[in-house]
């Protein structure tokens, strides 16, 4: 009775739509051969929830499979109440190993570390070296590839890539051909800062050490992908003025897809509730000169657009560490001239579009010059203190210590909104005063 | 005469503040041992611009440094004319491999390879092999800890790494070790792509090959994570509404920021102006109900929040391969209830604010419920559709070959803002017929 197998790629095609008991099943069908791969690359969640599925036995066979920090990952990823089940699953050393890890923040060095590392010591030479590395090939170790070189107190002296063992003669003790200036990072240095470490010095892999220089673990670069990845998603879904999902957006739920936008999609509305009160105290103006309100969609509009670009920048431009607080006076320099010349370009635009107008349509009645002014001078004042707002609330967010991501495009949109209403309508006052108003 | 050295991490302190020629001034001061790494860690435009300000003789020295990866990055970040002069300066086979490269789109799998990899043969044992790496280890390869087994006509056979070599009896034959089921991509592959192939598969290095199945090169998990983050950047600027940047914020001229940004900000701009047309069409609803005019930014703007929640949703899901066109039925059917439910809470919120206010201040007029309702129900259409057309804007675009990511925020804000207009004066018209109008 020969059965059908499945592939590992026809399941990944079809893996976000299959509930809980069809992945199971679907796994089942894979070749057995390359069934662990394909566990191993599934998310700590779907991991997680698969080993949550399946029966008892299977369930040890699968968790065990998994090193160190990925089984603590994914113990995060279920209830607190069945973790200790599943820990107990584990080996004996595994499970202390893992436990270690969970003391970490899971977005910390410590949290992205695993602890099974090569270790060497200086009086070795590089032949012997080789040949317990060799030994360790079948072990499990996170990588043969980068060895540490420790003293007796687990103190950090050196760093070895299996490429300079093999390179060096042989009889030379590793004091001799290791690298001494070691960059590593604390345990408690978040992941962001060490991702963006490692890229910097163009590293495979980081050692971790604690507050006394002990070595704990190592972060190797296939996990900074995952967290360059997933930081970046972050990011650009606060910008996008809403929380971070979390999970995978067909794999959320459509409540918890509500809960994450409806938050922050209230806050705004509230904020934009202020642009009616604003509106209210131009009530007069506005009913003696129509014409004004026409142009309060695109005076606001401009005022958002130009902030939500400084604030893309500037957010960006810090998660990456181009810049940082005490950037912030040449920046609001730089963003002010940007600021200017933006608003100088829209006003030209916006006064040839009423100039047009009027002379084919005469939409603007007599008084066209003084509105075509208002806008214009508007303009040039609202996107100018849109992109300086815009650029610089980053940094009072980050001063006030919140996550500048979070102040969204859209949520300094809003700030503008109200504050450019403010601008229009005293500009309008000050220029029509006497003939519209 | 002792000078003063530099460190490297001083030095790129304050780099991104030197000219051309300060920074040759500050490199020269940094400790020779260290040299090599700062200038490996730099980005391709800085190694360009050192390598253009530096003396002849000093520009071979570091040109000649870099891996042909690297090379054919740096010499496409020099102007056209001064390229082939930079290519003399390289031994005759390095030219060859760079010029191939070159061939390449920069941002494909060709363009990010290393043609340095190591080739094994079928027919060779396991000790043959770990002999041969080991002289290689002395030789400029990307990496020898993953080997590619070729056959005469250098197609791909399989890939082994250097710990299976270590953990494998000493006289098989590599045919029998390696692992046959290759994940390989084309050398025309973009290189988002690549990228994510490598995470999906949790991979190290993967090979490249041409469309005869030939074995090119290999890209390492360290490009994509320069990749990742490119790209994360690339998305995240234009989401905010401009071009990308490709320079970071700091590095960029005041000119080319403003470029940047004047382009999509005067699309965006010459968009909006169609609210003033649209306003337009209502002017007679707005005199006879001036307290029509006060909620159109309130309305506007939760249209442009809401659409601006679901494009950055939806287009991030798109950029990690988490759905494709043909989602776009269930994904509408998901955005359409979302939109509905956050159309309710808003609208709820509004009514609120509406009828408190009235009751503390009589702000609205005899007329107040008809406003409030006109608001309410105005608010869930108009956030249904900005949900609705937020979603569907990315599927578009990306169905007429373009970037999704330019299907930015504010530009659906800008859509939403004009047919949320359209809207609400026509729930006015109805809802306030025969009592504010």
């Amino acid at each position: 009775m020969a059965e059908e197998r499945l592939t590992t790629s026809e399941l990944r095609d079809v893996w976000a739509l299959l509930s809980g008991d069809e992945r199971i099943d679907g796994f089942h069908q894979v070749d057995p051969a390359e069934a662990d791969d394909f566990f191993l690359g599934l998310s700590a969640r779907e991991q997680a929830q698969m080993l949550l599925t399946m029966q008892p036995g299977e369930r040890r066979l699968w968790l065990r499979l998994l090193p160190p920090d990925d089984v603590a990952d994914t113990v995060q990823q279920v209830p607190k109440e069945e973790r200790a089940a599943l820990l107990e699953l584990l080996d004996d050393a595994s499970r202390r190993e893992v436990t270690a890890l969970l003391a970490y923040a899971e977005d910390a060095a410590g949290g992205l570390m695993s602890p099974r590392f090569a270790r060497l010591r200086p009086e070795m030479t590089v032949d012997e070296a080789i040949r317990y590395l060799r030994r360790q090939a079948r072990e499990r170790l996170e990588t043969i590839y980068y060895a540490y070189v420790l003293d007796h107190e687990q103190r950090l002296c050196g760093v070895v890539s299996f490429r300079d063992l093999f390179a060096a003669p042989q009889n030379t003790l590793l004091a001799d051909v290791m690298h001494t200036s070691v960059i590593s990072v604390e345990d408690t240095l978040d992941q962001e800062s060490v991702a963006r470490i490692m890229a910097q010095h163009d590293l495979n892999a980081i050692p971790v050490v604690d507050e006394n220089g002990r070595m704990k673990g190592i972060v190797t670069i296939d996990d900074v992908v995952d967290v360059v990845q997933r930081e970046a998603t972050e990011d650009i879904q606060k910008l996008g003025g809403m929380e971070a999902l979390e999970t995978p957006y067909m794999q959320t739920s459509l409540v918890s897809l509500i809960k994450k936008r409806a938050g922050w999609l209230s806050i705004l509305f509230i904020g934009e509730l202020l642009t009616a009160s604003a509106m209210g105290r131009y009530q007069d103006e506005i009913a003696r000169a129509v014409i004004l309100a026409l142009f309060v969609p695109l005076i606001i509009s401009s005022g958002g657009n130009s902030g939500s670009q400084a604030t893309t920048l500037i957010i960006r431009a810090m998660a990456l560490g181009e810049i940082t607080l005490r950037d912030w006076w040449r920046i609001i320099r730089r963003e002010l001239a940007a600021g200017f010349v933006l608003g100088v370009i829209l006003a030209a635009l916006g006064l040839v579009r009423i100039l047009v107008w009027q002379a084919a349509f005469h939409s603007y009645g007599e008084h066209y010059l003084g509105v075509a002014f208002t806008v214009a001078v508007s303009l040039i004042g609202v996107v100018t203190w849109g992109t300086v707002a815009g650029s610089m609330l980053p940094f009072v967010i980050r001063r006030l210590g919140a996550d500048p991501a979070s102040a969204s495009a859209p949520f300094v949109a809003t700030l503008v909104d109200v504050s450019g209403l403010v601008i229009y309508f005293n500009v309008g006052r000050l220029l029509l005063r006497g003939s519209l108003l």
